[in-house]
């Protein structure tokens, strides 16, 4: 079985990279699906638990969640947390190859020696990608998307510490670290995949 | 013209991976013919121009070396780093595709948009690879040789830094950032040579 996982800054375009990847390695495909299965099982709202998960009202949770997930203090977000955690567990254990985006995947299921790949842009193309993408009703300034864009990337970066080693967004964190700015992500995955083959293939 | 340039940590195969590469793509090579071609102009020992322009005499080069190089202060290094930047733009002018081995050629060039590759790996495999090419007469232990590596980086680390924009080592500083860890470098080289075709050819 071969499980990739994406992390990505917010507007890189690692989401669509790694449905793409999925298609043409024909992958099972896993990101929000993992919110609304938590949500289902818990009777509650996609939207609340996508917030709750992101937003961290759980950076309290003290740092012996790494060895131990006994959390002396139970609140609405560890739970999630630790439901995201046996959700994520489930998609390995289906033995299926999979592409699971974002939710720290590459640390939940380190056992299963994942393909871990980092996706990073210059701050103007994310700028740019997330300003075309805005809804209507959520127009941002460029100032304002780059403060936006900051903040959503300080929070990442924080769960990782929280519950994984090694720094996020750092190099020797990932497999592969790609840069999506000056390319069509459509023609990266294409690259990414032929990439993955290579490393799947090696010492064949 | 193509100019691929390799940042590197130390240990980490980016020299053998630039080497591949370069046959691979049958592109010309620069590494130590950089700082042999220095010595040569300069009357110097190579090996004291590689020790002079790795050990930092010069970090007290001031920050506007970014935007001037009219140095305040001569000393060896700042001519040698002149020099350096000299012959590195002059092998640019060429105009033949290249691929260039650490030396900040990613920042010197960047007029020239080369493709920048960071080789990163995990510590271990690091020092392992470097123990295993230690000359018999350097034995380090492997605590050793892991100060020694962090050294290195840190060196490389501050160059990057008094040179040019972006963090060394940061994902948004470059295209692609590979671990080494876990390929050998031989079926590695092959995975980044395919994967630069594809940038070198997007949009067509």
């Amino acid at each position: 079985m071969n499980i990739i996982t994406i992390s990505r800054e917010f507007g890189s375009g690692g989401r669509e990279l790694g449905k793409r990847l999925a298609d043409l390695l024909g992958y099972d495909y896993y990101d929000k699906e993992i919110i609304a299965t938590i949500a289902k099982k818990q009777g509650l709202d996609a939207n609340y638990v996508a917030q709750s998960l992101d937003n961290h009202g759980w950076q309290s949770v003290p740092l012996t969640f790494r060895s131990s997930f006994s959390l002396p203090v139970p609140s609405v977000q560890s739970s999630l947390l630790l439901e995201q955690k046996k959700i994520i567990e489930e998609i390995a254990k289906t033995g299926k190859d999979c592409v699971i985006v974002g939710r720290s995947a590459e640390v939940l299921l380190s056992d299963y020696a994942p393909f871990r790949i980092f996706v990073c842009a210059d701050m103007e193309a994310k700028v740019r990608r997330c300003m075309e993408r805005a809804a209507e009703d959520e127009k941002f300034t460029e100032k304002e998307m780059m403060q936006k864009i900051r903040a959503v990337d300080k929070n990442r970066a924080r769960t990782r510490e929280l519950i994984g080693e090694g720094r996020w967004g750092g190099g020797e964190s990932y497999h592969l670290t790609v840069n999506t700015t000056g390319w069509e992500i459509k023609q990266l995955s294409v690259a990414v995949a032929d990439f993955i083959r290579q490393w799947e293939g090696r010492g064949e």
